[in-house]
């Protein structure tokens, strides 16, 4: 399992209700994946958007954004944690 | 406070040990403009690094970066949190 730093853009006025709502939304089908979604922070002003998981490849992350209706516009895997 | 993201870029090839000597330098004087950076990521292959911090302000945290010799080439308030 790896670390991934995905990253949203396009998400301008997401709302705290919102973020928890896409994110519950994530948590409830990651499984399905062995992707697990451990933190999101989000910048309404410019509707940016980051989520760190822990999931066996980018691929996997990215499809249960996908399935979630939130497909990333990037990812990264960090392998480097301090 | 608040919370930021910072992102680098062009750190191709960084190492556990560059992190984490980077990351203490940035703690070794942060505490002079009142920011405390949290964790970071690194993708080497890519050569991104993502920098979570608290601080008063962006500029706060540019500046400790950029003291530290790794300006950071966007922040990101992050006050939504899950």
């Amino acid at each position: 399992m790896t670390m991934y730093m995905d990253v949203h853009h396009g998400m301008k006025g997401i709302t705290e209700a919102e973020l928890m709502a896409a994110h519950k939304a994530d948590l409830a089908i990651e499984g399905e994946e062995k992707v697990h979604f451990e933190r999101a922070w989000a910048d309404p002003a410019s509707g940016t958007v980051y989520c760190l998981s822990e999931a066996p490849s980018a691929d996997a992350v990215m499809r249960i954004h996908e399935r979630t209706g939130h497909p990333a516009s990037e990812i990264h895997p960090v392998p480097l944690v301090v």
